[in-house]
């Protein structure tokens, strides 16, 4: 392969590159506006994605056959909608429009030129527990150019399963420590790196909203630590 | 999903996007001529492609687990070289850098435009035996940008089963009669309108070289044919 392809830049989505929190409760706004429910968007996009990771748990643990995120953030919708008791205010159609809202989020300032500066030297692909279908749609819409999607459809697994990691580095025939993973999550780098990859930390201390506590500064000593993607793409 | 997200155009890649016998023949001329061996690049090439077809079979047929088409294509090149007598000019390091000729395949003229073009209403994607791995290498060589990779990696078979078409449109998450199927062979188009996808013939009629006699009309009713993917954009 040529020199320029033998390395890769794989990317964590959900908060690393796109802003999930606003994103989601810009578009359940007005679901929720129209039906006159006084619920704060973001403290509805908080309590969707509260139900995200053990979602994906049932799965991990061999609890449930592999099924795409879309699938799981429907279920997670139901979820929601009946712990706060806006059940009936959601038809089915109502929900399945509602979760594209996750085809819709908007990339941080810095997401579209950093990885398209990436893009000019290295490969570039989400490592994502998004489908294939998501990421696609997600990236036609916030303006992002992948070389390709990897991530949780090609693994049929969810993060931080190290097999996810490593069916990335197989689909694109390179070895672990020629692929850097990217995460504003440490522990998606804790995972990454078991799995033989290099690491690269972006802090996203807004992604929680103003009050975030977590991911706040590198916990390990990353590879790579940048403030944006812009900068990791001026050190890589 | 958005109204522009809705339906998508797969493509086959060797012969359809890209002009794979003068991309073979061009990688491997300075490979022949430093050894002094006398063959004509062009028939080479064709050597080599010969081999295609009944190496996938052997997959097909379950004669054999699925394989990604790199190594096919480095056993083929033995194959290729044992029958030629050549064996002995090239070791395994020459045997590798001579398979990368299938990441260095030119784009026919209209390629890259009419992809392009096409992009901006709809998702497209590869739909190719080629592995993701091989398929973003070529892509960044060629300038083509997708908005994903499909094909037989994600199905782990090989076209013209129907398995792989039907794979993609659910990578996906699309009913197949919203998935468009672009190719300039028939039997491709004859499969995926099988497998319930809509069919684009575009003749690509030197694939072969100037004697070719194969593919150059539809053989059937396909939804569009179009003289270039330019003209396939127009139409579409």
């Amino acid at each position: 392969m040529g020199g320029a392809d033998n390395r890769a830049f794989l990317f964590d989505i959900f908060g690393t590159v796109v802003d999930w929190r606003s994103g989601v409760a810009a578009f359940a706004a007005p679901f929720l506006e129209e039906r006159g429910i006084a619920l704060d968007p973001f403290e509805f996009a908080d309590l969707w994605r509260a139900e995200y990771q053990p979602a994906m748990q049932r799965i991990r643990s061999g609890g449930r056959p592999y099924v795409a995120l879309d699938t799981l953030h429907l279920e997670n919708l139901d979820r929601v909608l009946e712990k706060t008791g806006l059940n009936v205010a959601f038809d089915n159609k109502a929900r399945q429009a509602l979760n594209q809202a996750w085809e819709h989020l908007p990339p941080w300032p810095d997401s579209v030129q950093g990885i398209a500066r990436l893009r000019d030297r290295f490969i570039v692909a989400p490592c994502s527990n998004g489908s294939i279908a998501l990421m696609t749609r997600l990236a036609r819409h916030a303006g992002l150019t992948w070389d390709c999607i990897l991530g949780a459809d090609i693994a049929r697994d969810y993060k931080p399963r190290l097999e996810v990691y490593q069916a990335c580095c197989q689909a694109l025939q390179l070895p672990p420590e020629n692929v850097v993973m990217v995460a504003a999550h440490n522990d998606d780098l804790v995972a990454a790196r078991k799995a033989g990859l290099a690491t690269a930390f972006i802090p996203r201390p807004r992604e929680h909203g103003d009050s975030q506590k977590t991911d706040l500064e590198p916990v390990d000593s990353w590879d790579m630590v940048a403030n944006s993607l812009t900068e990791l793409a001026e050190i890589a």
